[in-house]
């Protein structure tokens, strides 16, 4: 289905959570991911790892450790059957996953305009009026050049909180060449991978960018890496940095000599990027490792929204229906999906960069 | 096994989510669940409940509608599928705590002295020496009082860091008479119940504690009720509210009359009681809604814990090696379950109920 020859990069990206991660053993099921990975960080922030009270069999009578040894044969015979329960469990996903696929594959030929419904499919309940057929046929005609469903993946993904909260202005401009999103579960390492397939663009050469999640124990989460593919930009097309020509502003005259400055700027792309843990995490200062562990809760965030909501149900997503329940927050700055005209005046570009060097979060960039 | 001639006023505690929770349906998954509640609280807080573009669909052209159409049919067939994969899967897991069950019996039956352990069974890897199996023999019966394995689940409850956080000093002599406890699914309405099995104690007079959680959706939980048993505390034994006499204090001689008060205490037992969310809920108090969303995700994450982790691993946790992998943190407050005698010096109660009632959080009681 869609296109698979992309760069090869994606797992090449070195970043070192393994010794973050060696440490962590399994225990914290999914809904505690976060909550474990955060008093990891507080505990390497405050380098206040104890020790565990390992005299304390030896402190028991001779009577209760013969029971608790009995115990930890019991506990031994309880993880053997939790392993074949995690085994079964494993193969039931993947024979669903199986068995959606073909339900996948059709909703990408139709999104992309590779299969075209009959006509039938949608004037099933009346007898086919020749006078509306001959309408319809008329007006899709005249919009021929509207294969599929237009932005089918960008609307279904701005339909949902938290994925509209990262998409910006230019990254619609981006998200609309989208043909699909996979979700793939990965064995070795253990996790998954969530693969965004796009037409050619004029923003990145790329046809597929990848983010993997890999994990300690796949049924109780703790989160070990997150990789993204590294995206080639195509020149002056970069929706996650700019490069601005500062002018030392009001200092003299016209001609100050510009200066070069590379700015971040707010993308979903950034989703591509994932936080890096610093090598050596014991020496990471408190406030840093809150301000990573904030990241990494929100990236995984996203990730798991895009592989449990959006890749299962896009097309609730995409006429609306899921988010009903959701209760669609109205955020001001992600209100201009369908108004594409209501560009913001862009006088001010260098006033805000100045704050994008300055503040902690980077701003969304302006392209005219 | 555990005794079940308990009060029977679980579920009569009218706690009123319903209204709040007929809002949400389905879609967020486990980890989610605090992320979708923080959402919804916002969005009650805010009032900011917007209309989804209801006329999108109306505005695409007949071509797009109809391939949308025929989107929605592959929808349907895949949530059906969906529904028979859920359904597998709770039968898979329903298999499976039948298959625990027995193993669950053995360690209530060991852990409460039901059932000795053979003497081989510690020594299977060396011939019993007569000596080593006679000294054995005499230290046992020297603490002939001592059956089962004593103070087992505090213990393994107190090498968790998330429920050593809840555990005072004062909670754990109540906590010594935990004798086991469950966990259940249940089905209608869907979420699961955890049951405390108490010996007789000189706290309370009930024989289990029930905590019970009802959600939405188990495969994709949103919290809908929280319940808790009521404790009937004996006379004076009440360790999560206690009534203070409180002296006008440094306003006149010692003869001043005392004043009545009851002061909530920092305590485990305060899972049993948990949050209630307003019933006009559109009127909470951004703060207010803020504050319960905390207390909610906390609560929760504790009920998450003692399912997940302690329930089934309750051995590992008892000896210590469950935590290992946690990096189990030094929190002073906790340091004295092994050290008994380290009362504080009481001299400043007066001052420090003083503080709970000011202050947002309850202090740890003080009892002598």
């Amino acid at each position: 289905m869609a296109n698979n020859n992309n760069n090869n990069n994606t797992n090449n990206d070195a970043f070192n959570f393994a010794a973050f991660s060696s440490a962590l053993n399994g225990g914290a099921k999914s809904a505690e991911l976060i909550g474990a990975m955060k008093r990891k960080l507080e505990a390497f922030a405050g380098e206040d790892l104890t020790e565990l009270p390992i005299d304390f069999l030896d402190s028991l009578s001779p009577a209760v450790k013969r029971r608790v040894e009995v115990l930890q044969k019991i506990q031994d015979e309880h993880d053997e059957l939790k392993e074949k329960f995690f085994e079964e469990k494993a193969a039931l996903e993947a024979k669903y996953q199986v068995l959606y696929q073909p339900l996948y594959t059709k909703r990408y030929e139709i999104v992309n305009g590779i299969t075209e419904v009959e006509a039938e499919g949608a004037a099933n309940e009346t007898p086919a009026d020749p006078e509306v057929v001959a309408m319809a046929t008329a007006a899709d005609t005249a919009k021929s050049e509207e294969k599929g469903i237009p932005s089918f993946w960008l609307v279904a993904m701005k339909n949902n909180d938290i994925l509209a909260k990262e998409i910006t202005k230019h990254d619609e401009k981006a998200l609309k060449f989208l043909e699909d999103i996979k979700y793939t579960k990965i064995a070795a390492p253990k996790g998954f991978k969530l693969e965004f397939f796009f037409h050619k663009n004029p923003f990145f050469s790329n046809s597929v960018l990848r983010k993997t999640y890999q994990v300690v124990n796949e049924d109780d989460p703790i989160l070990e890496n997150a990789i993204g593919t590294e995206i080639d930009w195509l020149d002056g097309k970069c929706l996650t940095a700019k490069k601005v020509m500062k002018k030392k502003a009001r200092m003299g005259s016209n001609n100050a000599k510009p200066i070069n400055k590379t700015v971040t700027c707010e993308s979903f792309f950034n989703f591509f990027d994932p936080p890096e843990i610093p090598e050596n995490h014991l020496n990471i200062d408190e406030e840093v490792a809150e301000e990573l562990q904030k990241v990494m809760e929100e990236d995984y965030e996203i990730g798991s929204e895009i592989r449990d909501k959006i890749i299962p149900h896009a097309v609730s997503w995409f006429t609306g229906e899921a988010a009903v329940g959701e209760f669609y927050e109205d955020d001001d700055e992600d209100d201009d999906l369908y108004d594409e005209d209501s560009e913001e005046d862009d006088d001010d570009e260098e006033d805000k960069v100045g704050e994008v060097q300055q503040g902690e979060k980077p701003a969304e960039c302006k392209y005219q």
